[in-house]
């Protein structure tokens, strides 16, 4: 992948509006941790990218947790006197507490109350709230509507079920010269929710994509989740993998219109951490870095200390920091097409950076080399202007003692990433530079086989032909 | 010790009026680095809690110095032409250059003046000076009654004498758990000084008296002592238990009403520079943390480089920074019941960090354990609410690797020690954690013998029964 | 080397006129990389210091390049339809671009504007350019001699030579206690330009001088050498003494009324990176430190990373962030005597610290020694004044374990360096340090002949008798 040829070719405004649709296109469905919201989402994505389902059985330990069993919920409602759904599942799947127990009959207003949730400063939101893993069950409603119950007693029904199933994931590998892999994630537990999370869900789909068009350094593996129990569960089955890992982001909250933020791993200098910080601080937009806390996305499994992964967390406005967060605001006027577009070429910047940062040897680290002779240098001495490629051959010249990589270089030097990555294309061509060989960095196994590790994989959808 | 137990059980308020009681009587006594006044003192102190007191003789040779005579202090002062004592010993103890040689006579005016101590700024305030090592004789007054002199000739008199004797100095020791120290000193040279330092040896003998009452982890050892040639002449008697001492606090001018600064240890980043700047920091009140440097109080010999103890210095308003300082105004008016209270609760919160300050082994270090089976964890998700508590175990959980102290953790994370010591103690009950053994701490020897170091104590006051 | 001795016998107003009359002589010279120019102003240096002169043959390999042809430049003009000179290089040596090729012949305006440099917004100066590795010819004036021209055709004429000849350039070899070396070069190539850089030729020169006659520690290089090639040559002829070098400064700019500057070398922490912070920053003068870059003067080669030398580049205000740069506006107005000498003193402070860096050992390293028995300590207590030469001693003392050198107590205490200078000898004499033998140090050898790698020296002006 190479960002400077990339870039030119790309459509941004189309990419943000195709995002946009595949948002729209998600937001009806009611996701959960599992059921068949999420199995109806990764079908959508599925025809975008040819993405590897794996279902995995209620019961199954995985670490300290166990798959849940499965919900199922078809209907659900309170209706007054009257026999009026005054609360209606159909209106809004968030008027359900997620992971609801079934419950049907009339109850006093004041037992109700305590299986009611609204947000008193917000009125006319519907909050979002879950119950996974305490049998329970709830309506969210807005606070207009829960002042204005004034009934004696209300017929209640969440017809659902929760029972012995599945839980059901989404995983794409892409293949790469090494087995080293980027690990790039996204929830997909939420159910009516914009910003959290369909917006990481379409740019995950857009991304992988686009990427299995490029050439590739790297090996890429997209994994669309539910939260928590997801990476637990995909951690658990696959921990002889883990090592090959060697860069991951979470993408969440990336439709808003806020500035770009990112949560750093739980190392705080990974190479991802000062691979993203690098894009951002060179686009001269506003943005944030927070570190790393324990609390957040996926990033708290992958960063918990028996694997300290080296994995971040890329977010516009950070959750909990914009006030449509977790309710029924964060819809689809909340993200917007040019947004969900510009966080699409920061991750892409990103990936160019994680690609391309090469360690190089200079081959005449005695004094300067005579850039000159080579072309390479303005022949007319004495002009006092600033010359940023000639500088950016300087840097990598005086750098590249093999302990320095490109974006060492790009930090020290304040000069973009991509400008020293051309500065040293050009070097590396006239014989000025070599590539120092990374120990880790293996070619591919032919031998290994994705699919063994995958017993309940019900559709084994990769593109024919891809070299695994 | 634990604070969350202790401080709902403590009667700030009294502690402060106590203290300045103490401070109050011990006020009158003309202490010095040697002589009675010291030994009063020290018996004052034996009041409250069983002070060894222990006395070394002159001409002792403790490293590169020399204990230094005994210095007896009956009378002194000027008269006039009249008989008038027109500057009067009993008036202020701070009238005689301490440790002034004895003189008797008649002498004209000018000569007077090369013996005459006084502040031209501060007309009204005696200053308070010594010359310990070169023998001189010498009175302070204030400025006006400097201005007053014009009489040809006075009569003066120090009935003093310089004989060999003793150093006397008092050390309270409180055997812990483990073997391992935490020093707490002040000095007890200063004559009629309240902040300097009568406030730190009240605020260590109302700690002294407290801690013996508490479960204790370390040892503590408490040393009442004159400055410079006090803390020699201990390191020189006790080199061989030093490398014991794991932490250590001066404590000197802690009673005036201005903000707390500690000025760190030698090494910078000790466990008891940490532990002193997390306490400042959570409490939410102005603070100042000092470098350290090579001037000051006892610090200077504990920090020497033959030792280079972890030990730091706990202050208000730090020496010579407030204009009172060593003057006849640092009185009983400068010192204040509730900033003693405050520098009393501060030392609690120290010691409370220093005693809890554990390193723990997360027993489920893939992905996070759910809290939630174990009642830990909120049930119903979905709120942006901050939890606090549940922070605090995942950042407990996500740092506990067998490499972090909680200190540690409470410094990265930002969370107040004694909230993540309660989490810490929740994730132990449950079996999440457990803490990693400490290779330098044992258990007490029963044969250990503190007396036998000190053949010249003449008094040993330890509680009977207590485990040495 | 001792600054305290050395400081009150200089005269730095005549200093700063000698620097600057010296500049003055060299002002008119057509100096560029090779050729008589360069001949001259060595031959004005040998006036004062008894410079070594090398001439290295065109064509000789130097690492990646090759030392080129000799210039000669005897006139230049172009003339109008009249006859007259309106573009003469009698006027000024800027007017021809340096290593211009002969021209001779009539040409058309259009034709001859594109060898023409001007500067649009500085319409009366005129502009400094230079051709030395791709052969071209050009002129040089002001914007305003450009826009008169409105003639359809002029004679031009550079009468220059580019043959087979010699680079040449001057060095002065100091030998000191130790054959560790400080090197302490300037650029030598700019013609008529004062700042940039007879004000380092004049700065060199004198310091040279100086240190001549005072005791060293170090050996002392000096090389007056052509820019980037020159300091090519060097170390491709000098590449086996290198490791020699222990610090190093390039002078450049150091003539203008602006602050001081420092460009760090590309080590960054080297002990000259130290040195010159410190004197910058106790002088209580603005002044700015720069990180290294590999884009400036010769510290480029030097800091290569084949060498990657501690030589960092002493400047005023730096090339191309004063207007005059590279310009005829560089004159004689632009430096000023009392800046000259204003540098030239902090040259001397610099290196001041070099020459008494050493690492001492606390002979008393358990609690103070007692100053006061020896003379070194007031002997009356109690006052609150700073003392900041017991403070200084206090400090050595302390920080004396060995690991720290004078400069890294300085950094740490904020003490001046010569303050604490005083301090350590003061220590030393009375027995209470000593000093700790640094392992590169050693005698020089008498072995040692400088001739014998400059087979190609002209002249041989070393002063007989000195000890190499």
């Amino acid at each position: 992948m190479d960002w400077a040829t990339l870039e030119p070719s790309l459509n941004l405004t189309e990419i943000g509006e195709q995002a946009y649709r595949l948002i729209a296109e998600l937001y009806p469905l009611c996701r959960s941790i599992t059921g068949e919201g999420v199995r109806q989402t990764l079908a959508i994505v599925q025809q975008h990218i040819p993405l590897t389902v794996h279902e995995v059985p209620t019961g199954t330990r995985v670490f300290d947790w166990t798959v849940p069993k499965e919900w199922e919920i078809r209907d659900a409602y309170i209706k007054n006197a009257k026999g009026e759904r005054i609360v209606d599942f159909r209106n809004s799947n968030l008027h359900v507490v997620s992971y609801s127990a079934p419950v049907r009959g009339k109850i006093s207003l004041t037992e109700l109350k305590e299986h009611l949730f609204s947000l008193p400063d917000r009125p006319d939101w519907i909050p979002y709230r879950t119950s996974y893993y305490k049998e329970n069950w709830g309506f969210c409603l807005t606070h207009n509507q829960l002042l204005s119950l004034d009934g004696e007693s209300y017929e209640v029904l969440i017809d659902s079920s929760l029972r012995a199933g599945q839980l059901t994931y989404g995983e794409f590998y892409l293949p790469g010269t090494t087995r080293d892999e980027v690990l790039l994630t996204s929830h997909i537990c939420h159910p009516s929710l914009c910003n959290d999370n369909l917006s990481g869900i379409a740019l995950l789909t857009l991304l992988a994509k686009l990427l299995a068009s490029q050439p590739r350094c790297y090996s890429y593996r997209f994994l669309f989740i539910p939260g928590t129990i997801g990476s637990i569960t995909w951690l658990a089955r696959n921990e002889a993998r883990v090592r090959r890992i060697k860069h991951g982001l979470v993408l969440a909250c990336v439709g808003d219109p806020g500035h770009s933020s990112y949560k750093k791993s739980r190392r705080g200098d990974a190479e991802i951490d000062q691979a993203v910080r690098h894009v951002l601080e060179h686009l001269g937009q506003e943005y944030e870095i927070l570190d790393f806390s324990p609390y957040g996305y996926d990033e708290r499994q992958f960063c918990s200390p028996g694997f300290n992964l080296p994995v971040g967390c890329l977010m516009r406005t950070p959750h909990g920091r914009f006030p449509e967060y977790h309710t029924s605001a964060d819809n689809l006027d909340l993200v917007r097409p040019e947004c969900l577009a510009d966080s699409f070429s920061k991750c892409l910047a990103i990936l160019n950076v994680l690609e391309n940062n090469r360690t190089y040897l200079n081959q005449n680290p005695k004094c300067e080399p005579q850039l000159g002779k080579r072309g390479l240098y303005s022949t007319m001495g004495g002009q006092a202007e600033a010359r940023v490629n000639e500088l950016a051959m300087l840097w990598v010249l005086n750098l590249s003692d093999g302990m320095h990589t490109l974006l060492d270089i790009a930090n020290r030097s304040g000069v973009a990433f991509d400008t020293l990555q051309r500065a040293a294309q050009a070097l590396l061509q006239h014989g000025l530079l070599k590539e120092c060989v990374k120990a880790a960095s293996r070619p591919p196994r032919t031998s290994e086989n994705e699919g063994k590790m995958n017993p309940t994989a019900i559709g084994d959808t990769r593109r024919k032909g891809s070299k695994r």
